[in-house]
C-alpha cells in the first residue's frame, strides 16, 4: 500500500532552501515503500484510515500538545479514537491530549523541552530538523514556536504511524509545515540549509559519533544551531565509557563520553560556541510505565539497591544537552 | 551556473499523477547541471537574464503563438529583444510572434499542427507529453488547446534556451503548466500517466524503434493516445528502408518503414486503433532557410534535378502522422 | 549452492587478452548465484555430482563430438549415465556420443557445422566466442579445430547443465580452454579481444538488431571475424518482415530481414567483406523430435498442407549464414 | 598508462579462498587506473621500467630484507639503481639491502618486527593480509616466515612504486605470493578468509575505530589472528584521548585509547584472547631522518625540552601491539 503522505512535503520544499533534498528523497521513499515496509504497515494504515474526522475547537502547541477538547466529540467517538490509538502502543514520547484523551507516554518529554527551550535560539521562521525525532512530540513543540518548517527523521515505522495519527487531528494550515520522514541520518544529503538541528537521544547509538557529528553539521547552514542531547558520564577530557552488550538493558549503545570529551569531539568537527546547557540524571518519574506503555521502563533497568547504577552496574543514565553553532 | 527553472515543475507535479517522476528527475537534472552543460550554457543564461520584462497586452496560443503586440514596447526595446533572440539562432520550429517581432523559423510548424490537430482527441484538461519537442512550438499550441499540463522532453540545450526565452514573455498563470525538460526519452521512468503523448520527428533517429515505441507506450495511461510522426517510405508490410551514413544530409537516421510496416510494429508493441491520419512529402515552402535560420535547408538536401529524391538518391522526405491508443 | 565452475575461467583469462572481463564477470556470476538461480538448479547440480568418473579411451571433436567408447564402461554404468543425462532433457543441439550412448538431439547441429565450417577462417589458436551457444555443441567442434579458447555465452541454465555434463567426461587438458558462461550478450563488456565471434540463432530474438550487431562487433579485435546465422526472408534491400506474437510457434521473434537488408544493416554498423555463405530452409530431417527431445518440433510448427509455410501462414524458416570482418 | 601488475594476483587467487575478491577488485583497480592515478604515476612507471635486470646471488627475508649482493653487479649499475630508487624518496619503512645498496629508511621497521614476531602464530602456509602496509617492508618479512600468500593494502601510490621496485629484484617463485594492492580497507569485501591480519599504524587515523575493527574482523576466517598496532595513552578502561588538528605534527589523528579501553572496544566487536604483547614509546633512534628520507622526523615533532611530550604538548607517541583471535 503506497502512501502519499510525503508528496505534500515534496511540494513544500520544491522552491525552498531544502529543494536539493528532492535529488534523493523521493527515490529513497519509493525504495522504502517497495522493499522495507514493516509487516504490520498495511494494517496500521488501515487503522489510520479509520480515525474519524473531528473539528477541534482548540489547538495548543505552545505549552503542551493538544488537539481539540472533550466537548468537540461524543463519548462513543472518544472511545473509538482511544481504541484505535492504543493499537499503536507502545507510546514512548509525549504526552499528547486529544479531545480529552490523555496519551500518557512513557516519557515526560515536556519536561525535557522545558529544560532545553530556554537555551536555544528562537525557532520563529526557521527551518528545523529533528534527527531521531521518535513519534514527533518535540516537533509539535517546535511548530508551536512558529518554526517555518519542522522536519523529523526517524526510520521507525511505528513512530511514523503515531505521528500521522496526531497529524490527522491538526486542521491548521501549519500542518503543511510539519513532516516526519522515515529515513536515517545516514540517508540525508548534505543540505547545509537548516537553521536549527536537534538530535536528542541518538549519538550514543552510533558506532561512529564523529561521523554522526559531521552528518549533523552538514545539515546546518553557516551560522545554524545544533542542539545535541546524549548520554554522558562524569569525567574529564579523556573520559569515554563504552558499555558491554547492554546498557540499562538497551542494546546498541556505544560511546558515552564526558561532556568535556564530547566538547573536544565537537570542536574537532568544527562546531563553535559549544555550551553544556543541561545535565540531568533521568528520574523514574520522567521515564516510567503508563497505560500507554505497559512494558518495562527505567525502574526495571536500574539496580534495585542503588538507583545510581544500571542493572549491569554501570553509572545510571545521565543526559547532557549541548548547544553549538556552525 | 545552476538554474532553478525546474523547481516549479517539481512543485506542480508533487501531487499530480506525474509525482513518481520525482523519484528520478531531480537527480538527473542535478547530474546534468554538474556534468553535461553545453560550453555556451552560462553565456546563454546571461542573455536570457537580459531579456526585458514586458507587459503583453495580448496573448494568442489558439491559432498562432504570439506574446504581446508591437504597441506594448518601444522601438528600442524591440530591437534589443530581437538582438538577444537572434543569438539563440538557428531557430528551427515556429513561427513565433513577440511584440511585433516575427521569428520566422526554418519550419512552418503551424502547418504541421493544422494537419495533425483535426485527428486527435481534444487536449482539454489532459496531461500531455511531447517527446523530442525541440524549442517547444507545438507545446504552446497544446497549451492553447487548454491542456492541464504540457511537458516537453528534449536534450538539446539550445532548444531549452529558446523555450525559456518564450516562456519569459508569458505572464499568464498557465505558464506554470508548460515545462521543457532537458532529458532524453530513455531517461523517462515508466510513468503510465499521460493522457496524450506526441513524438514527432524522433523515431527515425532511434537505433531501436521497437524499444522507442515501448518507451512511448510506458508514458501513457491506459486509454491514452499517441501521436507519432516519422519519416516513412512507400511500400507494404515488409518494406523498411535504412539509408547509409546520411539521409538528406542528416546523420543518425536509421529505420524508415512504410506506414504498413510501422503499423505492424505498433500492433506488436500493443497499440490499438492505429490510424495513419496524414502523409505528406515535405515541401521546400514548409522547410526553408530564413532570417532566423540562415544555414542550409531542405532545398539543399534534395537532388536539384529531381525534388523527389534526396541528394544521396534516396526517396525524398515523406512524413506520416499516426494516431493510436494504448 | 554456489558452484565454482567459473573460477578456472577466471584463472585462464587473468593474463590473457580477455583479462578485462574480470572487471565485471565475477560480480555478475556472484549476483546470478544469489538472485537468479533456476528452481531446479540445486537438483541439477546434485545430478551432475552423481555422474561417474570414467576413463575415455578415445576422444573425438574433429568430425563429431564423442567422449569415450562403449568398451570403457560396463553396462550398468552406461544405464546409470543415460538415466542421469535424460533428466536434463530436452536436449536440443547435438548429437553427442558418450561411451556408446548416442544423445540424439532435436537438431542435427553437425549438419549446420558442415555448412558453416568451409567458409570461415581457421580457428587454430584463436580466441572464439559463441553468443547464444545453447548447450555448446558447436563449441566442442570449435575446440576440435584447435581454438586457443572457446567461450560460450547463454543465460539458459539447463543448457549450462548439459554443457557441464559433457565437460565432465572430457579428461583432456583442453578442458581448461572451453567455458560456458550463463550471461546474456547485453552483459558482455566491450572486450575487443576475440578473433572469431559466432552468433547463430539469436538475432531474430532481439528487439534491436542494430544494437545486437554493435554488441557483437565490440567483442571482436580489429580484423576479427563474425559468423552470423539468423532467420531471413526472401526480398531486396528494403525487405524486413516482422511476424505477430508467434512465428512457427516461437514467441519473441522480431525482425526477419532479407539477406540484402541484413547486409545493409551490417555495413551501417561497420562490418566489412560481408558475405552470405549459406542459405538453407530448415528441413524436418534436420530439426525433429527424438528420444532425447520428445516434445513438438518443426513438423508441428509448419502448415501441414504446405511445408513452405509456418502454421501461422508465414514463410517457413529460412536461415542464412553471413561472414564478415571488423 | 595501464599497468598489469595485478593480473598475476587475480590468477593466483582465482582458485583460492580469496577468490571472492574478484567480485570487486578488478573493477576497483580499473576505476583506479582511469580516475585516481597520481600526477607522477606515469613518470614513476617509466623509472621502474629503467631498473636493470639483475641476478641476485643471495636472497634473505628471514632476518632482514636483502636481494642480491654487491658482487652481483658492477659499480656503474649500482649507482644507476641507487639513482633510480632515490627518485622514489621519501623511503619511510625499511631498511632494505639491494646488491650492497643500503636503503636506510626513516623507520627501523625491523625493530618493530623483532618485538612483534615472538608473540604471533607462525605464518607458515597462511594467507596473510597487511592493512596499511606502506611500502611493504613487513610483508617481505612475512613472506620470509613462509606465508602462503602475503597481500598488502595501502592506497599510497608512492608506496606501491617502492614495493614494485623491490619486487623487481626478487627472482624467486615466491614473488607470485606477495602483492600490494592500492586500495583502502573500506574497499575490501568481507572475505572471511585470511589466517592472519596485520594492521599497524592505521587505527588512530580512522574516524571510526569500531567500524575499522569490524572491517579487520571481516577479513579473518573463524579462528584467525589479528595483530593490531596503534598509538595509545596511559589510562584505564574509560581513558580515550583525542588531540586537536595535529598530533606530533600529523593531521588526521583521531582516537588514542588506553590499551584497557581498546581492549573493551575489541571485545565489543567480538575479538577473543585479546593480549597486549608490546608497549613501546618510540625512540628517536627508531624513527629519524636519513639519506633516504631527508625531511623532518620524530625529533622535530617532540617538545625539545621534554621528549615525553609532542610539540603540541600531548603525551609522546606510545605504541601498543595487541594480538587477538576471531
Amino acid at each position: 500500500m503506497a502512501v502519499t503522505w510525503f508528496n505534500d512535503f515534496y511540494k513544500q520544499i520544491a522552491d525552498s532552501p531544502l529543494s536539493h533534498w528532492l535529488e534523493v528523497l523521493p527515490a529513497q521513499i519509493a525504495h522504502w515503500q517497495k522493499e522495507q515496509l514493516h509487516g504490520d504497515f498495511n494494517k496500521w494504515v488501515k487503522l489510520l484510515d479509520k480515525l474519524p474526522k473531528t473539528q477541534p475547537s482548540k489547538i495548543e502547541l505552545k505549552n503542551k500538545v493538544e488537539f481539540g477538547q472533550v466537548e468537540d466529540i461524543n463519548d462513543y467517538t472518544q472511545k473509538h479514537i482511544t481504541g484505535l490509538l492504543k493499537q499503536f502502543a507502545p507510546w514512548r514520547k509525549g504526552p499528547f491530549d486529544l479531545h480529552g484523551i490523555h496519551i500518557d507516554t512513557e516519557w515526560r518529554s515536556d519536561w525535557k523541552w522545558d529544560r532545553v527551550k530556554p537555551h536555544i535560539h528562537s525557532l520563529k521562521d526557521r527551518y528545523v530538523l529533528d534527527v531521531g525525532c521518535g513519534s514527533g512530540y518535540h516537533m509539535w513543540r517546535m511548530l508551536g514556536e512558529d518554526a517555518k518548517m519542522v522536519v523529523g527523521a526517524d526510520p521507525s515505522q511505528l513512530f511514523l504511524m503515531q505521528f500521522q495519527a496526531l497529524k490527522h487531528f491538526n486542521p491548521s494550515p501549519n500542518n503543511h509545515n510539519i513532516h516526519l520522514l522515515p529515513v536515517g541520518v545516514e540517508q540525508l544529503p548534505e543540505l547545509k540549509a537548516f537553521d536549527t538541528v536537534f538530535s536528542m537521544g541518538v549519538l550514543y547509538h552510533r558506532r561512529s559519533p564523529i561521523d554522526f557529528l559531521y552528518q549533523l553539521k552538514s545539515q546546518l547552514r553557516k551560522g545554524g544551531e545544533l542542539i545535541l542531547e546524549t548520554l554522558v558520564v562524569e569525567g574529564d577530557e579523556t573520559t569515554v565509557f563504552m558499555p558491554g552488550e547492554r546498557y540499562a538493558q538497551m542494546r546498541n549503545v556505544w560511546y558515552l563520553p564526558s561532556t568535556a570529551a564530547l566538547t573536544v569531539w565537537m570542536q574537532r568537527v568544527g562546531f563553535k560556541n559549544i555550551k553544556v546547557v543541561d545535565l540531568d540524571q533521568t528520574s523514574i518519574e520522567e521515564q516510567r510505565a503508563t497505560d500507554w506503555m505497559d512494558g518495562q521502563s527505567l525502574v526495571d533497568f536500574l539496580d534495585p539497591e542503588d538507583n545510581n547504577k544500571t542493572i549491569e552496574g554501570y553509572p545510571a543514565p545521565l543526559r547532557a544537552v549541548i548547544v553549538a553553532q556552525v
